[in-house]
């Protein structure tokens, strides 16, 4: 595969069976992306590539994400230096999603500090009245000092 | 939290630190949803919620998704028996996502027959111009005999 073009989808088979690269961008030109510890599995984070994103991820070997809140190509760890070091990169049957598996150097991924952005359970079931549970309890690091008064990229 | 109604988004700090479920759904109506092995760390599968499927995953203890392919309510295992049991259900910092960690009863998750839908790995740095390698070699069952003549849910 040329990481320069990918390829045109042209049969079901082809993209769920075959083994050319021909990723499906969504009407925003954006196709998602999970990532996750390659050594605990827990998922870190939930982002979106364009396709110069993920060409420049395959070419790179670290995470390079587009960013919807500031609109620009996302080196990631450029600002905080937690860059994610890839494994692994995978793409799933209809090659419309992206699944990276990462090491994280400094350990933490999420812009609030903790380790993963997934760090509060919601309870289901019996629970279902409960609230929100915290599934990590200290931050890695303190964003105000790693971001400084940079934007928050949370929208209401 | 109530089940019934979702807490209106006032605030950052709430979103962000906060106990209260307060997804945010998107101009479709939904929010992403990725779905991994509870004992292996593996992500299964990346889908989308609305706001009925997830109040119904969290009333129920399994996966329901929307189909964007079907437009309707798809609990997970209902045509090939592979329901998924949840047992985490975690959201993100901004709460625009959701991680379900699950048990698979019967091991298979992706309509293609493998376990995971990520079954091909993408080639990056020196190996970048090297076709997608197969991660999984074996299906986990026919899907021509459990699904029948169901149209594919992929898209081209």
């Amino acid at each position: 595969m040329s990481t320069s073009a990918f390829s045109e989808r042209q049969t079901i088979e082809q993209v769920e069976e075959g083994v050319e690269l021909s990723p499906k961008f969504d009407e925003h030109g954006l196709i998602p992306v999970v990532t996750s510890d390659f050594s605990s599995g827990e998922v870190l984070m939930h982002a979106y590539m364009n396709a110069e994103a993920l060409t420049q991820t395959i070419k790179l070997g670290e995470a390079v994400y587009w960013s919807r809140s500031r609109e620009c190509l996302w080196h990631k760890g450029a600002t905080s230096g937690l860059v994610q070091r890839l494994h692994e990169i995978r793409i799933d049957d209809d090659q419309d999603c992206i699944w990276l598996r990462v090491d994280v150097q400094g350990g933490a991924s999420c812009h609030v500090g903790y380790r993963s952005c997934f760090y509060r359970a919601i309870p289901f079931g019996d629970q279902a009245d409960e609230p929100l549970g915290f599934t990590e309890t200290q931050k890695v690091f303190d964003p105000q000092e790693v971001y400084g008064d940079a934007p928050n990229p949370t929208k209401l």
